[in-house]
C-alpha cells in the first residue's frame, strides 16, 4: 500500500480513541491483581510474599532437557501437531491411571482433559455451566483466580463456610451450578479439611443433583504428613461400576509438583461433563500444546514427579516454618493464624476490626514487600480484616527480610491511622 | 475415607445425572465439528480433505530439538516459570520488531500479547468485547474457529461481503463491537483481498471509531507471489509518531509457518487493548507456556522459520494443483472454483441449487473421505451450496484419491435424490 494510499487513514488517528466501543460488563468490575503481583515478582529489591509460585531454583531443569529429547525420539513430528481438543491420548492414560492407583476408582481417558494448566479447567468450567445471574458456591474466602476465570460469565455466589449444617444451606444447593471446594491447604487459608466434611459435603452436593468442583493443586505439598483421600477418590471408590460417572469434577495440574511453565493441567469428570468441557476448550485455544504434553508425559513416566515432591515438601516445610517464626516476631501484636499443615499459603487475620489490608497495602509497597490483601479472595469484595503471605518462593532469610518490612509497613500504617482519626 | 463411610453416597449415583444442572444457552447452539474433524484425521483408512492442518512430514523436528537445548542453556529455570500473564518479554520484543521490519510503523513490546495460539486471541477478544446480542461485523462466509470462539459470549452478526459500497453498511458500522476479516487466503475461501478494498474497508472502520480485526494465519503461505502489505502495516506506516495505536488488532501465529504444537500465537494491538486482553488471558489460563515461548524464540532467531516457509510454499503449490486439477477431472459437472493464489483451503461453489453440502457429508463419510460442509461458515447456518477443501495435509495422490471418494459421494447422493424426488 502506497503511502499516498494510506494518508487519508492517518487523520482519524487522533480522535478515534475516544470513540472506541466499550469493553465488556464484567471488565469493569475486574482487577488486574495477579497481574500486578507476577509483575512485582521481577523488580530485583521486592520481597514478594504476594503471588503463589514454586521455588524456582528446585525446578528440574535437566530432568526437562531429557524428557525433551525423549519425547521427540518417540512421537517425532507427532509431539508438534494440533493435538485433539481433549489432549494427547498418551498422557489423558497416564493421569487415568495415576488416578486409579490413588483412588481405587475405575478412570478411563474418556474421564480426562488436558488443559492449558488448572486454570483453564476453572475457565471452560463457566463456559459451559454459569449463564449470567447463576448461582455459584464457593469455598470461601475463594480462590482469586477462579473468581477471575468466572467473573465474564457473570455468576452470583453463596459462600461455602464448611459450617454444612447451618439453617438454609441445604435449601441452597439445588440451585448452584456448580459448588467450589479446595479441601486441601485451600488457597488462601491453608485449610486442610477433614474427610468428615468432605464425606457430608459431597452427599450434601449429590442430594441436590449439583456438581462439586474440586480444586487439589496444592495435593504434592502435604507438610505435616498425608492430606486423605480427595473427594473424587471417595465418590469413586464408592461407586465401582464402570468408568467414573459421579459429580465430582476434580483438577489437577503438574505446576506445582514439576514446573509451571509447561502449563499441563487436567479436568478429571464423568464423560458427558469432558465432552462439554472439550467443546468449551474448542472454541479457547483448539488444544493445549502437545510438545508440553509429550514432555509432561515422559516426566511423569520417568518418576521425576514422584522423586520431586519430596524434595519440594523439605524445603516448604522449612520456608513455611520460617514464615512463621518470623511473624511470632514481627506481627503477633496485631495479626493471629494457624499454622498450614500443607500448601503454599499462610492467611494472617487481624486481631482487630481497626487494620484494613486494603489500606496496609500502600504502606507495604512503600517498604518493598508485597502481600495478598483479603478483600481480593471475596466476591462481595468486604474481607478487609486478612492477608496471604507465601511461604514457597522465597529463602528463609528473605521471608524473614519481608516479614520485618511488613512489621514496618504495619507501624507506619497505624501510626498515620492514629493520626488521621487524632 | 472408609468404605462405610462413602457407601451412603453411592446410592445417589443412579438418578444423579437426571438432575444434574442445565449447560449453558450457547451449548445447545454449539457443534463438535471440529473435534470431529480432528478425530477423523487419525483413522488411518480415511482421506480427510476437511480440517486445517500442515504438512505434518514437513515439521523441522531437528531444528525443534536443537532450539529447545539452546532455550534451556539460556533460560534455565526461567524457561519453565510461570511467564508474566502477557508472555515473554524477549519474544514479545521479537515480535515486535519482526513487524517494524515488515511494516515501517513503530511497534514495542507493549503491542504485544503472546497467546496459546492465535485461537486465543479470538476467544480473549469475544471476552473484552463481546456482551450477549453485541454486534460483530464478520467477513463472510466466516471461520467456523472464530464463530466458535465468539458463541459463548452470545453475539449477534452483520456479514461482511468486501462489497463496502453498498447502501447501509456504514450505518451498520459504528453499531459494531468490530469488524472480522481474514484478508490474505481466508479461510474458508482462499480469497487474497485487493490492497484497495483494504484501505477502504480500514477508512470506514476508523471513521466509524470501531475496531478491525485482522486475522492474519495464512500470511506465510503465498503461492502465487506477494500478498502485499496487512492492514496492519498500512495502518501503521501511516501513523509514525511512538508505538502503535491505531485499530486494527492483528492475530498472527506459528502454527502455519514452523509448528501448530507449540502453540504459540500473538495479538498486536494499540496498548490498552493489550491491556484489556491482557486481563482476559489472566482469567483464561494465567499465561501461555513459558517453555514453548522460550522454544519459539530461538526458532525465530536461528532463522528457521525464514528457512521452512520456502519448502513450505513449494510443496503446498505442488498440493494446491494436485487438488485443482483433480477437481477439474472429478468435480467440474457440480461445482465451481477459484484457484486460491495462498492459504490451505479451496472453495467449492455447487453450479446449481440442487446440492446441499450438509446431505452431502454422510455420503462423503460413507465413502471415507470428509470436507467442511458451508454451513459451518453461516452464523446463520444457512449456507448450504458450497464446501471446503483442504490441500495442505496430504501429498497429492492422496488428495487425488479423497477427490475420487468425493466424485462417487457425489453421484450418489445425486441418485438418491432424484429417487426420493421421483
Amino acid at each position: 500500500m502506497s503511502a499516498k494510499a494510506s494518508s487519508p487513514m492517518s487523520s482519524f488517528h487522533a480522535d478515534c480513541n475516544a470513540a472506541r466501543p466499550a469493553w465488556t460488563q464484567w471488565i469493569r468490575s475486574s482487577n488486574n491483581v495477579t497481574q500486578q503481583f507476577l509483575a512485582i515478582g521481577g523488580q530485583p529489591d521486592f520481597v514478594s510474599l504476594a503471588g503463589g509460585l514454586p521455588a524456582a531454583e528446585l525446578y528440574p531443569v535437566s530432568a526437562v532437557r531429557d524428557a525433551t529429547g525423549r519425547a521427540l525420539d518417540r512421537w517425532g513430528a507427532k509431539a508438534l501437531e494440533y493435538g485433539p481438543v481433549e489432549g494427547s491420548p498418551a498422557l489423558r492414560a497416564a493421569i487415568a491411571d495415576r488416578m486409579i492407583t490413588s483412588t481405587g476408582g475405575i478412570f478411563g481417558p474418556e474421564n480426562v482433559l488436558l488443559t492449558t494448566g488448572a486454570m483453564q479447567g476453572l475457565d471452560l468450567l463457566g463456559k459451559v455451566l454459569v449463564d449470567p445471574g447463576d448461582l455459584i458456591v464457593a469455598q470461601f474466602p475463594t480462590y482469586l483466580g477462579a473468581l477471575d476465570a468466572w467473573r465474564p460469565r457473570g455468576p452470583r455466589y453463596e459462600k461455602l463456610t464448611w459450617d454444612l449444617d447451618r439453617p438454609g444451606f441445604e435449601t441452597v444447593l439445588p440451585a448452584a451450578k456448580f459448588v467450589y471446594a479446595v479441601p486441601n491447604y485451600s488457597n488462601p487459608t491453608g485449610v486442610l479439611v477433614s474427610q468428615e466434611k468432605r464425606a457430608a459435603l459431597l452427599r450434601k452436593v449429590v442430594a441436590a443433583g449439583t456438581w462439586l468442583v474440586e480444586d487439589d493443586p496444592y495435593l504434592p505439598l502435604q507438610l505435616d504428613g498425608p492430606a486423605g483421600p480427595s473427594i473424587l477418590a471417595a465418590d469413586a471408590s464408592a461407586g465401582r461400576r464402570g468408568a467414573y460417572a459421579g459429580s465430582v469434577v476434580y483438577l489437577g495440574t503438574l505446576s506445582k509438583s514439576v514446573v509451571p511453565g509447561l502449563r499441563v493441567g487436567w479436568v478429571i469428570a464423568a464423560p458427558d461433563m469432558i465432552q462439554m468441557l472439550a467443546l468449551a476448550k474448542q472454541s479457547s485455544d483448539l488444544s493445549s500444546g502437545m510438545f508440553a504434553q509429550a514432555v509432561a508425559l515422559e516426566l511423569l513416566e520417568a518418576g521425576t514427579e514422584a522423586a520431586h515432591i519430596p524434595e519440594l515438601v523439605a524445603c516448604y516445610r522449612q520456608r513455611r516454618d520460617a514464615l512463621c517464626d518470623a511473624a511470632d516476631r514481627s506481627l503477633g501484636e496485631w495479626f493471629e493464624w494457624d499454622r498450614p499443615p500443607g500448601g503454599m499459603f499462610l492467611w494472617l487475620r487481624a486481631k482487630h476490626a481497626g487494620i484494613d489490608t486494603n489500606d496496609l497495602y500502600p504502606f507495604a509497597l512503600a517498604e518493598k514487600v508485597a502481600f495478598v490483601p483479603g478483600s481480593v479472595f471475596d466476591p462481595d469484595d468486604g474481607l478487609r480484616t486478612a492477608m496471604r503471605l507465601n511461604f514457597t518462593r522465597n529463602a528463609p532469610d528473605v521471608i524473614a527480610e519481608g516479614v520485618r518490612r511488613l512489621e514496618r509497613a504495619v507501624r507506619r500504617y497505624l501510626a498515620s491511622n492514629s493520626r488521621r482519626i487524632g
